[in-house]
This record gives C-alpha cells, sequence and structure tokens, in this order.
C-alpha cells in the first residue's frame, strides 16, 4: 500500500475477525512504533503485549469499551516510562507518534486497529493486572486485529478550519 | 512509496535544498495531517503557515535550532486549541499522531523535515509573532523541505528493551 493512500484510508477498526494477528506481524508494528521520533531520542515508549483472553477479559472490565477488546485477538497497552521522561508534554506527543505508526503499520499489513483512551481512568488498575511498576504511565491500549466490515467513516474539519494564519 | 516501507526509512531531515514546497505538496501535507485519530475526533491541532524568510528569521530567534528553520523553505508552527481541548494528555498524544502523519506524507513526497520542539519554552513569543490568541498552545514547529543529502540516523533501542511483558 502507497504511504500517502494508507495515511488518507487509515480508520479505526473495532471490529475484529477470529484470525489472530502473527507473531512476524506483531513483530512489524513494534518495529514500526519504535521509529517514531521522540523529543532527544529519548524513546520514552514501552509495550505490554496481551494474547490472552482471560487477561484480556479483566482489562476490558477497566472500560467501557471493553467488547472491543475482548473481540481483538491482541491488545498492546502502551506505557510511557517514568525514567525516561524530560518533558511531559512532548512525551505524550512522542507516544502519539509512535501510537500512530503502529495504527498505520497494522493498516499496511491488512489489519486494523483502535486507539483507546477512555481506560486512561484506570491507569492504576491496568498496571496491576499486568503487574508493571508504578513509574509507568499508562498512555493508550490498541486494540488490534483483521478488519470485520470496514472502519467507520468519521467527519474531518476543512482545512480552511485547521490553518489559522499564513506568513 | 510502500506504507511500510516509509515508517521504517523516515529520518529528521535538517539541511534542505533550496526548492519551495508547492502549494499541492504543502496541501497533501495538511490533508495527512488531517486524518490523524483524537480523542472523541475533537481534532485539537491548528496550524500556522510560514513561508515568509522574515518571519522565519523572527521564529529561527527563539530556538537554539535557528538554522534549520531559516534554511527551511516552509514552517509549520502546531498549535493545541484551547477551545477544543477535552483531556490534555490525550490531545498532546493527538497532535503527535498530527504530526507524525505531516512527516511521514512529506517523505513519501519526496520531502523530508524535522520536527522541532526546544522552541516551546518561548511558547508565548512565538504566538505574539504569528498573532495568534492566547487560547493556541504552541505544540511544535516543523521545517520541510526538499533533502539536501541524507537525514541522520538515529540509534533505536532493541524491541525487547521496549517490551515489558507478554501476557
Amino acid at each position: 500500500m502507497d504511504l500517502l493512500e494508507g495515511i488518507m484510508t487509515r480508520r479505526s477498526v473495532r471490529e475484529f475477525s477470529e484470525r489472530e494477528v502473527s507473531g512476524e506481524e506483531l513483530e512489524k508494528i513494534l518495529a514500526a512504533s519504535s521509529r517514531a521520533p521522540s523529543g532527544l531520542n529519548n524513546q520514552p515508549w514501552r509495550f505490554v503485549i496481551v494474547r490472552s483472553a482471560s487477561t484480556r477479559g479483566q482489562l476490558a472490565a477497566l472500560t467501557r469499551y471493553g467488547p472491543i477488546i475482548r473481540n481483538a485477538s491482541l491488545c498492546l497497552a502502551v506505557f510511557l516510562d517514568g525514567n525516561a521522561v524530560y518533558h511531559h508534554v512532548k512525551d505524550c506527543q512522542a507516544i502519539g507518534a509512535c501510537l500512530q505508526n503502529m495504527l498505520l503499520a497494522a493498516h499496511g499489513l491488512g489489519l486494523g486497529g483502535v486507539w483507546l483512551g477512555e481506560i486512561l481512568k484506570n491507569g492504576a488498575e491496568v498496571r496491576r493486572l499486568l503487574e508493571v511498576g508504578e513509574d509507568l504511565e499508562l498512555m493508550a491500549v490498541l486494540a488490534l486485529g483483521e478488519p470485520k466490515g470496514k472502519g467507520e467513516e468519521t467527519d474531518r474539519k476543512r482545512l480552511q478550519e485547521l490553518v489559522l494564519k499564513e506568513w
């Protein structure tokens, strides 16, 4: 798939077939994540891979979007490593770039996914469930899989609304 | 360019040829930016386009990376719209995804760029210079152009360092 076409056609995918994401596909998605830029190249992103249905079930109970987590064959919990932080705003932006790389890579592999943020309200419980230390701040959960049906269209603002001024 | 290949081969570009980024290229980069995901689809990103050499010169004076801004034919100042904010961390992540889409789109067009964050320390001065309101929070400046020479290689952590656990 072409790069520009991929950026323009990626959609959030919330329903998945039963096919599992392969180890090879996961490796490509993680390799893509690590190519994101970060301030001072601090690469503050850390991942917990969640394939187990029972762990996904417990994770699902921590967000109103639980059905998506139960339905996806693979979830990635993405954390900001407190030991790598140098500027919280820039680190959160870097994590966003990293998440976007993963979503685009999944799209390029014929997979799909959705970035779940509502679960951040239960960040501490997610940490305890996944047994990671308090120095890890939950940033998002990605649910990934083979799309069932089309992703959902969402409106976008017109460029005239986004460009404030030209110099 | 292939999507996965594009993600893996994008590098920060800090030196540019004299060729200007065309209006058509800029439009594609902005279209890509707006396809980023955001929480509740709030699309909090706003842009100021800076082509003018004199305005770029004044912008350059506000960061130690000024020479890059002077050398790039096009800069984009990216702001978070305080009127669109719903959760600052998630909004900063969405801006990161938006910036990454722009950098990837530029790469796909044979252009290159770099995400400048150090200038955030002078966010208020940038706002005054570009004449945008106080409800706009500076998130980054992108310097874009046709690469002169190769982008710089930067190390990446091994995936074993990034994956904390598997469930």
